[in-house]
């Protein structure tokens, strides 16, 4: 059942505001297995509004639109609904009462312009809004069913939930449901996955399962889509994940609504232990996302964030210019550790580099501790600052990631010079 | 001149990514003058695809499409566009070579699907993406002129200001000049700014200049825009960002692209000074803040992120329980300048609480150190953790931007607790 989404507003159309409304609604329809067709934007336009209706009408099996049913001039949706329709508006005596109750239980009387809120196209269905004025309706425009939703989101939310999920569901009269599965990836750009998972995407395909990929650079995203009539997933579902997870291997660093973050505060708080972060020229972001999920405040201790060398050294009271830098990375991590009383101590010192072709770069020494030992890794990342900082963070993450799990810690990335 | 706005993608379409580009696009072109007439979203499906680009070229001037343009098979923007435009696919060995030469200088080889991204509807012009692989393109469909743009934010972003508004003004031909003025301040909320400005606005409306508020957490923008067509201003609106400046005083933290912390920086830079931040529940975000716009590392010094009292006290070596709170901000400000011999030296400790009605928020302790002085303020922000944090992180820059600018240290702010 192919449903599309029709929101109006000037604030929307003009980038004001962002469409959030839309995601909302698309979600939730994604989710109860209806797909999603089309999605567009008009303005208070009476012959715009009228325009995308028809087209709206002769696009998809239902639509949703969102926005106009307010008491203001420029509110126009009940009124080209009626048109496009070719229907009259009628009072509905029952909301505008409920409209004047609505003000009187507020100790105020109903302003005039509110009576147009009442005014729906005859023959709609009306749809309950039970904590605003603006009631929501469903109506036949050429043989497709339009449920029109308020604006305003609270508004727009309980209304989908309540009144017009329940009735997709009956229209569609088979109750389908949606079946996710979500992998992310640090290290694997998205045309070596697309080829790595060449082989996956012919099995999904045969099972009818929906896989694809979403860049959120340095992280790749994987998911699974697929629509069943009973309550489990598809046969397949099973077998194929574990073929992506054979396939992607250690690079997977979470899956569905886990952060690599929060998988880290994890492995931390069941092995009862804790990290302490030593990090250059990373904005600080190692400690920052660690934080924002460690929220006793005991997995993650003290942080140093520092942009140079040289205040590492006084800091850590370092002898200048003699040692090399996998030793000061390797000594910095030690230390952290031990100042803090932390499990490990984790150090993400980086530096800006020219390479021979004059493209500049970022250099990476890791190091970990755990118990007085202490493995290193060294990476360059080609890039702009912004950029390869990013990647300098995820690296630091993952680094972590891996020596917590007792993975390889030395696998190369596709963004690394090799 | 009437502008369509047409997004692909699958991610897009079932609401799993909010359409922020949409609203960046529409925004931009509303700035410079033009009229957004219609907006629209389709998935990674070729008819679907097909039949928006005609509809696009039959109602509006010209069409900015967004998205479909990666080197995957799904992205099928190229393909769909030559068809719609009933021409063929052509190589274009320049941008061909210049992603080779990408991915060269980066130490890599170019995957073969990237190719793709070379491959352009005939008779397209080509339109430069200095920071992807993705190229945009133009090409005039059903004699409208179309704009095909990639779908990474910053390739969009510096792509849409740099080719295609100057080719949207050329094709207008009357040039417009959009002159656009923006504050940012903190410590006033929309209401009480909308208000505070009932003159300006006056002002405004009577000189064609556009005021508009734009509230992001927890900061506001207000903003001035006029478009002129000569490239001087409006005469009136200097004189309105005067009564702007007059109007909001020292809550502004900065003008135009300037942000808060870039100006903190700048004064910094300018004075010759720098700071040293230990910072408590705040995800370490000022110090992070302030390091991703210093970019020689000299004027922000180490920085500690601590996420409770006993390991500060333990770090600082200061004695348990027996001093108070002001007492401890002010101590841990002096030592973090000591030690790491900066100018000032800035402590945010925060600490969540619950009041006599049940309800959260969060406890701010600042001070600030120079030269042995401390000045001290206590804040209370209510509401939840997320929320009071990103309160606290602002809280703490601009405490330090009114201590470095001479300003009053104890002005009230909106969100805070009288």
């Amino acid at each position: 059942m192919k449903i599309g989404i029709l929101c109006t507003g000037d604030e929307i159309l003009t980038g004001k505001t962002v469409n959030t409304n839309y995601s909302h609604i698309a979600k939730r329809l994604v989710e109860y297995g209806f797909e999603v067709n089309w999605g567009a934007v008009v303005g208070d336009q009476h012959e715009a509004i009228h325009r995308a209706m028809e087209l709206a009408a002769s696009s998809s099996d239902a639509v949703i639109v969102n926005g106009g049913l307010g008491p203001t001039l420029d509110d126009l949706t009940q009124e080209v609904a009626a048109n496009v329709a070719k229907v009259e508006l009628e009072l509905n005596q029952g909301w505008l009462d409920h409209i004047a109750s609505w003000y009187h239980s507020r100790g105020r009387v109903m302003p005039e312009n509110n009576q147009k809120q009442a005014l729906l196209p005859s023959g709609s269905e009306l749809i309950d809004n039970p904590i605003g004025t603006a009631c929501g309706f469903a109506l036949d425009i050429h043989g497709v069913r339009f449920f029109f939703t308020p604006g305003v989101p609270k508004e727009l939310y309980m209304m989908l939930d309540q009144e017009i999920l329940p009735r997709l569901q009956n229209l569609r009269g088979v109750s389908l449901h949606t079946h996710i599965k979500r992998f992310h990836s640090f290290g694997i750009g998205e045309s070596r996955a697309d080829k790595m998972l060449a082989q996956v995407a012919r099995m999904a395909e045969n099972s009818r399962i929906k896989l694809g990929f979403q860049s959120h650079y340095p992280q790749l995203e994987t998911k699974l889509v697929a629509n069943t009539t009973t309550r489990d997933p598809p046969e397949m579902m099973g077998p194929i994940e574990d073929e992506i997870r054979n396939c992607l291997g250690n690079f997977i660093v979470s899956e569905d609504d886990q952060t690599l973050e929060q998988n880290i505060c994890q492995i931390l708080q069941e092995s009862g232990t804790s990290v302490s972060i030593v990090e250059m020229h990373t904005a600080g972001l190692i400690n920052s996302r660690l934080h924002a999920c460690d929220e006793q405040g005991e997995l993650v201790k003290v942080g140093i964030v520092s942009q140079t060398m040289g205040d590492l050294h006084d800091l850590f009271q370092l002898p200048n210019d003699e040692w090399t830098q996998p030793t000061v990375t390797k000594r910095v991590a030690t230390l952290a550790s031990q100042q803090n009383n932390s499990t490990y101590g984790l150090s993400v010192l980086t530096e800006r580099y020219l390479d021979e072709r004059e493209q500049g770069g970022i250099e990476i020494h890791l190091g970990i501790s755990k118990n007085g030992d202490v493995e290193y890794r060294k990476s360059r990342l080609p890039g702009s600052p912004n950029w390869t900082r990013l990647g300098a963070v995820e690296l630091g993450l993952d680094f972590l990631r891996r020596s917590l799990s007792g993975l390889p810690m030395h696998e190369l990335i596709d963004f690394e010079q090799h």
